[in-house]
């Protein structure tokens, strides 16, 4: 027993994960319609074996062995910290009894077809019974992983390790004070919002977008770009790391800035450097996702440096809407840089999260975030939930509520037990702005900001993120990288500059 | 333990092999050029699970279960033929020494690569150590199944059960006698080539050979078409088979016999019982190809039955040549239907299998099996396989082979270690003929194929080939559908009929 046995038997379970996730990318790619019922019980099957064979002796013993090779090694040692890393997945997977994994999988079955029902006849009592089956499932998953303060920051930490919600509480509050204001303003800016819904076709946009990624570094010789309903990015080892996109003729912002978090999540996974790319744990093996980055919220910030830190930005538009411009000659005739940069930073109070601005995207996910730990906490009745929904979005967005449909029912995510992943999302705001300013103290990435030269940004994220895969924790990550833990400091800053151009 | 824990358990296998085909679909079709390396990987260890769970005790004591529970069903109970049908091929799996199995593949990789490289520069004398391995190896793999007569007869029973060298020989004999002046005969056919080259743009070409499978019976809604090198059909389970193609725009011959080809697989795939569809060995176990039909002949069949008895019909373009010329009307405006279907009926001896037509492509095959069985029995040496291939094409086909391109390094299969497979080609294109003629006794048949109604025929063929999967043998499957077991005098009867046409 050695390392190398370690290796090779990690590598088999990743290489199951991969197939897993072939097997949820066509399902959501391409499959014809047939395919649906055997493709879930594939994905079951796989998944088991892979569980199985984590959790099994032969990884254990592999795992002692490696450990006695690498006795004398020093705790830096990148093959200990892979070890201990799969170690430490292994025994919370360990935990979670396999009675609970079997139930969750099939309330997940039940409670998704309930929610889709729901929402589409606008009646929350009827997803309400298994919405409180959910719930307890969770509640008892929680206590199965187990947690010092909160039953949430179990949850939370098997998304974001490390996380709890009494950080996640303090953040909303600095971010709740800073915004309101900032929103506040930003609705007073001047801006044609409908210039956006003009007819663009769609593979003009597909060829603008991509040609943008390559820019920024996503690398299609390595991956693809395929059409979805939801789009997602997806990895089979980062040689082969895809991403996909959702083309609406009529809606630009969809087909540009969602490639683009897309490509910005897909360089994350096409970065990590080559050790690990199939011989180390590269797998959220809770939620049993074979990404390669070290957290969900890591993984979102990069996907939103690329959207709206560089995306959006006016610097961005500056060189590149002449581009947009030839591409679409007609439809932008009368549009100046300045109005289409305006339109697309809008702000603009809305009751669905996906299309949600940046300046209020945050509070959908306070939200969802309260509502989570309290229900986890049984602080809240499931019953409840409609009217502390309403109340919630007249509080932080000052909208009325018309129906459950465009309020409690409209996200996937509790359906599907994913509750604690909601928070990442706003954990990925705050540090695309950390990472973002502080790779710009670089000169070479400043300068090639200016100029449309993108690889310094992307290199610097490569040698400071990216390549580290999970040897890190997402804090180590942020301290090594910009030299402070998650802070919404430069977050707000960084809206707060852009109120002020949008408002100038 | 009882039948459904067998079931279970095979159906778990069935899953792996499943994603093993997604995965080797994926790398024909999408995979982006990053994904290859990993993707052997991935693969092999899918393979390695799905042999381990086949062979291990967990399925051997649910097929003891199963018989225990089943003793006192009769021998035609459906769950009896899955149960000894799996025990069977796992039997056959378990003779192969797990050591020899992993050399194997090994192998395959290096003679791959080997092959490749010679078959680009022209030298055969680079792959010809390798070809020799593979053959040392396909001997020991045949000596490790075992055979009553010839060891050829143990490679070829692993495509196509029960058929042995003797068979062969004989039916070769007798397709040799009727072809050669066949063939002679048809040279002599007026024809222009030269129309099917011209330029037919990829997208109409696709819309209308999908039109055409779509009344074959091929349903799209358990399908999809896309584009590969080397056209193929895959499974993963009868609710998702797909077919591939190879569209070039000035070879029209390309874009409709090769998708309706594959169409014809697809649609027994398509057509199998749905009992068998998960929860019976659904798997060529040696070979590890997912296919649900019986063999590997009986499957050629069903795809060359819709491509040439159909396809290439005198009747089919009676009906469908005016929707052709609408399709591609200037490039087709100087030709006629009897002008039309010469030119894709031509025979024109070539040296290249995958371009040979119906009068000459069992030549192909002929050789191929002669120099495979002789090679197996070491009554051939690999040193004089240039001068056999050329001496062989020289005889059956009168052409000089200009170089081993062009001659024995043509194919992959070998460097693939598919020893043993030609011969299924050529025992599909006689079957083809039987099931055909047979179907052609029903009366519904025969005016559908008159008014292009292709529902009789393909219903025909779901009842008496498809639905059976492999709870039949192919020997089972042509006496019960035709009344006699494999012979030629069909097909024989099918090409005179259709000489006799080309030269009247």
């Amino acid at each position: 027993m050695s390392f190398a046995t370690f290796e090779t038997e990690i590598a088999r379970v990743n290489d199951i994960l991969c197939a897993v996730n072939l097997l949820t990318w066509d399902s959501r790619t391409m499959m014809p319609p047939g395919g649906v019922e055997a493709r879930g019980k594939q994905i079951a099957t796989l998944v088991g074996l892979a569980r199985d064979l984590a959790t099994g002796d032969k990884v254990q013993r592999a795992i002692e062995g490696a450990r006695a090779e690498l006795g004398d090694a020093p705790d830096s040692d990148i093959r200990k910290i892979a070890v201990e890393q799969a170690a430490a997945a292994i025994a919370t997977l360990a935990r979670i009894p396999a009675h609970l994994v079997g139930a969750a999988a099939d309330l997940k079955t039940r409670a998704q077809a309930a929610w889709a029902k729901a929402r589409a006849a606008d009646d929350f009592a009827g997803f309400a019974p298994l919405l409180e089956q959910t719930m307890d499932m969770q509640r008892q998953i929680a206590g199965a992983i187990g947690y010092d303060e909160h039953p949430y920051d179990a949850l939370v930490s098997t998304y974001e390790p490390g996380m709890t919600w009494s950080q996640l509480r303090s953040l909303y509050g600095d971010l709740r004070e800073a915004l309101i204001p900032l929103l506040a303003a930003a609705r007073e800016a001047p801006v044609r919002s409908d210039i956006l819904d003009r007819s663009y076709p769609v593979a003009s946009q597909r060829a603008f977008s991509s040609a943008i990624s390559t820019r920024f570094g996503y690398d299609f010789g390595r991956g693809r770009l395929d059409d979805t309903v939801h789009p997602f990015e997806i990895s089979f080892t980062r040689s082969d790391v895809r991403i996909t996109g959702r083309f609406r003729e009529t809606w630009l912002p969809g087909g540009l800035f969602a490639v683009w978090h897309e490509a910005g999540h897909g360089m994350y996974e096409q970065g990590i450097a080559e050790a690990f790319s199939r011989s180390t744990f590269t797998t959220d093996f809770i939620n049993l996702y074979a990404v390669g980055g070290t957290s969900f919220g890591t993984h979102e910030s990069q996907s939103r440096l690329w959207e709206n830190r560089v995306g959006r930005s006016r610097r961005f538009w500056d060189l590149h809407f002449g581009e947009l411009k030839a591409t679409f000659p007609s439809q932008l005739e009368d549009v100046s840089v300045d109005g289409f940069w305006r339109a697309v930073n809008a702000a603009r109070p809305n009751f669905i999260r996906v299309e949600a601005d940046e300046l209020t995207y945050d509070f959908h996910i306070m939200l969802r975030s309260e509502i989570e730990a309290g229900l986890i906490a049984g602080e809240i009745r499931v019953a409840d939930l409609p009217a502390i929904w309403r109340d919630k979005i007249k509080s932080y967005l000052g909208l009325d509520v018309p129906n459950n449909t465009l309020g409690v029912l409209q996200d996937v995510h509790w359906s599907s037990g994913m509750v604690g992943s909601f928070p990442t999302y706003t954990i990925g705001n705050i540090m695309s702005s950390q990472f973002f300013a502080a790779a710009r103290k670089n000169a070479a990435v400043e300068r090639g900001l200016d100029e449309g030269n993108y690889t310094p940004l992307k290199t610097w994220l490569n040698d400071n993120v990216h390549r580290h895969g999970r040897s890190k924790s997402p804090s180590e990550i942020l301290i090594d990288a910009t030299g402070s833990d998650l802070s919404a400091d430069a977050y707000i800053a960084d809206l707060t500059t852009k109120v002020a151009e949008l408002t100038a």
